[in-house]
């Protein structure tokens, strides 16, 4: 439940799909790296807040207790620690786990992949953050998955304003997390929600509510700054300097027309520090509709320069920024649009058919087939005695080979093949 | 334990390795499926003989029992039968667990890469076994790895061999497993093995021994079509019959040069119906040595026609034949060649460096490295405001970036970009 097989044509779109993320990762020079599926159960405990109830553990059969990777991100931090690496641009594609309820339409799965490129190392601030948010911006462009917005946000502007509207800091992670519901539910309920379960007073939940119901751009940025409760605030004033050169950076990499520094912006999980962001789509259902509709979350990420530290036994930080492209969404969106456009993906590369048109030329054939294959051309050839011309035409018309490289007896006699262009029928003999 | 990180480097290796293995195999036709790492538990039980007990098995949280996959050929079946393919050639490259001793300096790990080609189809004998073994050919000679052997058997011939030898038929498995031991341990241990633990009676494991330290080519097989024992045998017969056919084809593809029919191949798979093969790399340890040692097997398969009948309410059966690349012995191989070498393998592919030889330049570098990102080419820059343009060339270096492109005041004023060959220090202004 909640996983699926992939079909050749499906794996063929997946393949075409995490190559354009993979050729982005690597065009902003990130090295490949593999960690196990395997993770020691202790070091995935304590880094997903809520959702570490979701982390598929392995049966005790003696030995380490062990556990699924839940992202990769984590498994990314152990292996800075471990290593011993204090400056590392690397990407990762793989798979990960997670026990959730499955909603395969909407292409959330248990078992999915993860892209992610991530930036370890001690720089000036914001240009590796920066590059992250370019990344972002190139993947979504490249993919034309239509219009979309990267909304963007900052931990320490978030806990600046719950500690100005006079939230206790043991709440400030439990405050995060209903602010995070805002993009799904309306403020009445997340407010109805902060001062039930989670017991903040109804003052600082109005308060909260001001504040994280805006976003905008560089003039947000500045209002902010001259707020006089915030700009008191040390962290809030650091998030909004480091906000605002963000804002530079992404305007000399000319894409601000699609970020949005939105308050509402929280983020699930514990380990975020920095920065953090999310690119949704954005889908007109009908032109006459006034608010463009989100049809959810493609990639998110974040600074998490705490995360290392926990796996180090000296607790020594390797700050890190890094994003995470959701290729399962994508994934169900390109397949939805190849479905109604009726296109039909090939599955494979086969260049050429090696045919016979009369029987007895088995030998033929297998000679012939193991000539090209040495010579590296991808052929195929029917594993019959004695197929009929017609079917193996038809073989090259079903799976899009677009040659068929003939033997007959006259070809055999003639010390020639027969070279058929499938769609034209044109023949030559050489 | 028995798992590890891949570096960027070993990564970097270990992608070229990939890429050769599935190139060969899309040169065959074959489309690429994917399945889950986890199965229902009862899919891969009864499956692999005496090594069901290295099954990873997940926790029971509640809803189905899980295991991790023991191989690709399995999920393959299963994959099958569930949807109702008859015909299909594929290839799968994962990683699949077994909770076995790791050996991790000969290439034994707990998580290892498959590469797997399987063809499924009824189709004429022996025409897409023939291609398996020409498959093993060509990746082992593509990836130069030195003088190999592939050794083929058939199920069916060994059966023969028990039975004519007087084993009754409920001790064909057990004989079978304790002759597949004969590559590692001289024919005394099997044969003691034999009568003592597997209960055979002293007669009959000599009678098997006379048969199983034999090997040899088309002349073995002509023989013991007229061993007056064996000639006899209905399976024996059939075996060494489609055995002949496959020498026939093999001598077509010119690769009899590596085949050797050996009847202590045996295999320890359950499943296993038909041919059988195994590739092992001859080593030469010292010119003096006579017989060339083996290092172990590189690759293995054969035919299982009853697989994917066990998956299906109707036991329909779905006749397959199908090899597995052992990657991970080969990696262990070409990694201790890289390191003997020195040659260091470059683990990104960044065509140029984006440098500013003067202070407050940032924004200029910005500027260029997102053009050129957008152009499609492959650029980093150092994360810094003011990097020294040593530094920036430095780093050139140490990762194997060719170019650099400099922006400085004057090239900012001529609106023009240095471009410098980091090995000949050559400049055009462009």
């Amino acid at each position: 439940q909640g996983t699926r097989d992939h079909a050749p044509a499906q794996t063929a779109l997946r393949d075409r799909l995490l190559s354009a993320v993979v050729a982005c990762f690597k065009r902003h020079g990130a090295a490949a790296i593999d960690t196990p599926v395997l993770e020691l159960r202790e070091t995935l405990m304590g880094k997903y807040g809520e959702d570490t109830k979701l982390i598929y553990e392995l049966q005790d059969q003696g030995g380490e207790l062990l556990a699924l990777r839940y992202d990769l991100t984590v498994p990314f931090a152990r292996y800075l620690a471990m290593n011993k690496v204090t400056n590392m641009k690397r990407y990762h594609v793989a798979k990960v786990y997670r026990r959730d309820n499955p909603a395969t339409t909407r292409g959330r799965y248990r078992e999915f992949y993860q892209c992610d490129f991530d930036i370890a190392g001690r720089f000036d601030p914001m240009i590796p953050d920066a590059e992250c948010l370019k990344i972002v911006h190139e993947i979504l462009s490249d993919l034309q998955l239509g219009d979309f917005v990267i909304k963007v946000n900052d931990r320490r502007i978030l806990n600046g304003v719950f500690a100005v509207c006079g939230v206790p800091e043991s709440k400030f992670i439990p405050a995060c997390s209903t602010v995070d519901k805002l993009d799904k539910v309306p403020w009445e309920e997340v407010r109805s929600e902060m001062v039930g379960e989670k017991g903040l007073s109804p003052e600082a939940a109005d308060r909260i509510g001001e504040y994280v119901q805006l976003h905008g751009g560089l003039d947000l940025i500045e209002r902010l700054l001259q707020d006089p409760k915030l700009s008191q605030n040390k962290l809030a004033k650091e998030g909004l300097g480091d906000m605002k050169l963000l804002f530079e950076y992404l305007t000399l990499f000319g894409i601000t027309g699609k970020i949005s520094f939105d308050l509402s912006l929280a983020r699930g999980l514990d380990y975020y520090t920095g920065v953090i962001f999310e690119a949704v789509l954005l889908h007109q259902e009908n032109e006459h509709v006034e608010e463009p509709v989100s049809v959810g979350s493609v990639a998110g990420g974040g600074r998490y320069d705490g995360l290392v530290g926990m796996f180090d036994p000296k607790g020594r930080k390797v700050p890190c920024v890094g994003v995470s492209i959701g290729i399962e969404r994508i994934f169900s969106i390109l397949e939805q649009r190849l479905e109604a456009s009726g296109e039909k993906l090939r599955t494979t590369e086969t260049q050429v058919l090696v045919a016979t048109p009369q029987k007895h030329l088995l030998a033929a054939r297998l000679k012939l087939i193991s000539e090209l294959w040495d010579a590296g051309i991808k052929a195929e050839m029917l594993y019959k005695k004695d197929p009929k011309l017609l079917k193996q035409l038809q073989y090259c018309e079903d799976t899009g080979i677009p040659l068929a490289a003939i033997v007959g007896e006259q070809e055999l006699a003639d010390g020639v093949v027969k070279l058929r262009d499938v769609a034209t029928r044109e023949e030559v003999r050489m």
